[in-house]
């Protein structure tokens, strides 16, 4: 799904001064976001994204002067997308398993492609980075999994805490059980269009929460 | 860790002719499967693959007509050295659980890179193929990951028939589990180095099977 629509080219110049004006910087990211989703980053280059868009290359350009910095920037579009579709709902549960089982929802909800058309923007784009060698957006790429990691990590500590999962669960190796579960979905999806692979998901780790409850 | 080591070239001509003479087919097959485990199949160019056997493109033209017969072949050696590897030492087992623990065992050892340097071929190339449209060189690697997979759904059932497993085990589920469980270690490991991901996949699989134990 996109995120935005583009208003369609029109013949007038005034109305393409507006669709134009319109093209703030963060829509065109969303755009990248949602290409790069699908094809990856290295395929995202300031030519294929003036095509998706409709724009000249040179407008682009004024926005992000290398494809290094156009994939940085996609990155971070991408971040604060996740933040804001996956994260900032769940904080709303109530802390502890509640919100763990929040977060998992959401996060099954944008790797069934109901955010990005690729499904798991950092899925597609880590299976793209991390076999090279540490650079820019390599890094960025680590950091953003790193970050969905401590958070997860912290939801499950906290569950922990407040008694709804037992004292003795081993956090860092349940954060890996649904971590694993969630993503074969996602890649596997990927190539078999098969939507119950989403289910399989769901049901494994709600067993796994239900083994581990207090 | 390659699979066989290349003589290095020497100075003369008599141990070159030599040299390449033992470069057969399956050898230099061999040599393609590790490359693209590490950089996947579309960085397979013959060039490419010249360079790293110390051979001419030419003498390699006359092996592999073009870039897809070369990645198909690949796929073929690939295939042939999980047989081989994975498979058929797993087959000594006792049938049933033992067979089914024997075969997740040994999946993990040759994603770890003991078989192949970049870990898991197939988890690579999926990565890789699994976005574009189907074609010769995707069709090639989801008939392969297809086999795997009714090769341990057979495996499941054989231990739920042999009476190990509990007879109202799921099998489908418990596959897509274990095969999450394991993909995850690999696919992390290419990122962080992180060994001790394969210690949590196997106590995790550890963990489901003695669920499902009957």
């Amino acid at each position: 799904m996109l995120l935005f629509l583009l208003v369609p080219p029109t013949t007038s110049d005034l109305d393409g001064r507006r669709v134009r004006g319109a093209r703030t910087r963060a829509q065109i990211l969303e755009t990248a976001a949602n290409l790069a989703s699908v094809e990856g980053l290295e395929g995202l280059t300031i030519g294929r994204l003036a095509t998706e868009l409709g724009m000249s290359k040179s407008g682009l350009f004024a926005h992000f002067g290398s494809k290094e910095e156009l994939q940085l920037a996609t990155i971070g579009a991408a971040r604060e997308i996740f933040a804001r579709e996956v994260v900032a709902p769940a904080r709303e549960a109530e802390r502890g398993l509640p919100r763990l089982e929040a977060l998992i929802a959401a996060k099954l909800r944008y790797e069934r492609g109901e955010i990005f058309d690729g499904g798991c923007f950092f899925e597609t784009v880590r299976g793209e980075f991390d076999s090279r060698r540490p650079g820019p957006v390599r890094d960025a790429i680590e950091a953003d999994l790193d970050e969905w990691n401590a958070l997860m990590l912290r939801a499950i500590t906290s569950a922990i805490t407040a008694g709804h999962l037992r004292a003795d669960t081993d956090a860092e190796q349940l954060l890996y059980e649904i971590e694993a579960l969630s993503a074969a979905a996602t890649l596997r999806h990927q190539m078999s269009r098969d939507a119950t692979l989403f289910a399989r998901a769901e049901a494994a780790i709600a067993a796994r929460l239900a083994a581990a409850r207090a």
